[in-house]
């Protein structure tokens, strides 16, 4: 199996895109500007065997998961995902290894599906197989969205519902893309952020970085069945969203939001002297590893 | 030691860039769009533990080298490096590795040197200590060079000396940024690639992506203190320029490079339907892990 001969078994699964000028295959790749008045968006993120998967699970969905997760947190920014990148490290040398190509055509079908182009890639020799998945793309210049403008008085909802991710949801679910955009394009959220180790550890996040606290409605979270309200904060991986809305936006967001998407009131951000307010729930303190 | 201290403590040591608009710390990085008549530039590359490295090496040199070797992708396409992503996988769980923490340090200071700003990353759990970094950057449009466009009759020229790379080199090496972008600027090459592999390996892969072939002078490349003229071709990890030069730019190139770096004619471009000439060297073949 020449190394050569695989690269480009990976490469042809792709669908060719408009804005990859130069793609895979020289020492780097061109891809087109951000329109006029738009910012650039990057993103990095990795997906480990033994960490985020095991090769008992299906290897499309692994590949499609390895760009997912990047694409919900270009949805939690309102931002357009345009081309990306992937860095694969897999076991064999010249040996084939069956499930990393399985993995390879999950992406490629994924990013097919969400119109991103191949822009480039790495290959590396490694035990375990590790994928490394950056994404660029734009969003127009004030309508991006961050986790640091939710203010007292403003009112938290989440998208979809919560908990038992692991049971296949982790797997399976679809990034928040259409409304993370129209929500930025609406200016209605003042900070959001996508879920993905769960409400327990995100909540507390976006309350920091918006120096602020927060009262959360844990009895009447919106769950997936069978989950209790401790599995829909602490799980993890739900990958939908969870914004601030101003009070003066509210009335907005709930009589225009045009998805069949849930969309659930959990509770309201408060003054940062207040200590954070969960009743019925623990919520797990954060100490794992994370993206930056 | 909590993930979130320490992720804060990497991040710490990277120099502010005014092209970074949102940097770590959310979602998504905003990065500023590349300038009108520019086209944006990505690139991504890995660093393994026991593939690229051992921990022998100096840490700080291995996270200069991380960086590095994407800055001398830039370089072979005449782009400037704005900002990066930083994905690694390292030991240790909750254990601080001062091995990670010294390889941080390397890389950032490696990126202050550069003017290359942080823009995100991300921490993953992993039994070997690897390092995936994303380059975004730009170059004015025509005036990127790849490595298609060498024809018949071209010269070809290396910067700097080869050979013996694993001495010491490959962990020192200058990217040679300057240089890529003033003969891209220039519009002197016709085709143009940085030589990762060697140039046994690196130099058919550009007359194939030009549908070339070549005639090297072997026996007067420029070789490193104490390289034969195999090694010299083979050896890897020189991160010089290779470039091919239409005979009408030949005397500019000679006359105005404005460099101390060496500068020399190895060899030309000949029609596809004739062999490689190599005389009095062996080619290696190209089978092993790469880029794409």
């Amino acid at each position: 199996m020449n190394e050569d001969a695989r690269i480009a078994r990976w490469t042809a699964g792709w669908t060719a895109s408009k804005h990859v000028i130069l793609g895979p295959g020289d020492d780097c790749a061109l891809v087109s500007p951000p329109p006029r008045g738009h910012v650039a968006v990057l993103k990095t993120d990795s997906v480990f065997e033994n960490v985020h998967f095991s090769r008992r699970d299906p290897a499309r969905s692994v590949g499609r998961k390895a760009l997912a997760r990047a694409v919900s947190d270009f949805a939690a920014s309102g931002a357009l995902p345009i081309a990306c990148l992937v860095a694969v490290g897999t076991p064999g040398g010249r040996k084939p290894d069956p499930y990393t190509d399985h993995v390879m055509r999950g992406l490629s079908s994924a990013a097919h599906s969400w119109n991103i182009g191949l822009a480039g890639g790495e290959t590396t020799r490694s035990k375990a197989l590790c994928l490394t998945v950056s994404l660029y793309g734009w969003v127009k210049q004030n309508r991006h969205v961050s986790r640091s403008g939710a203010a007292p008085g403003d009112s938290l909802f989440v998208t979809g519902k919560l908990g038992g991710s692991r049971k296949g949801h982790h797997l399976k679910f679809t990034p928040r893309l259409a409304e993370g955009q129209w929500l930025a394009e609406q200016h209605i959220p003042s900070a959001m952020m996508d879920l993905s180790d769960g409400l327990g550890k995100d909540l507390p996040r976006l309350a920091a970085a918006s120096n602020v606290s927060f009262l959360l409605r844990a009895q009447t979270l919106p769950r997936r069945a069978g989950c209790s309200v401790a599995q829909a904060v602490n799980d993890g991986e739900d990958y939908e969203l969870l914004f601030a809305v101003p009070f003066k936006n509210c009335q907005r967001l709930l009589e225009d939001w045009p998805f069949k998407t849930k969309l659930t009131w959990i509770g309201g951000i408060i003054p940062r002297r207040h200590k954070p307010i969960a009743r019925g729930v623990k919520l797990r303190g954060y100490d794992q590893f994370e993206s930056f």
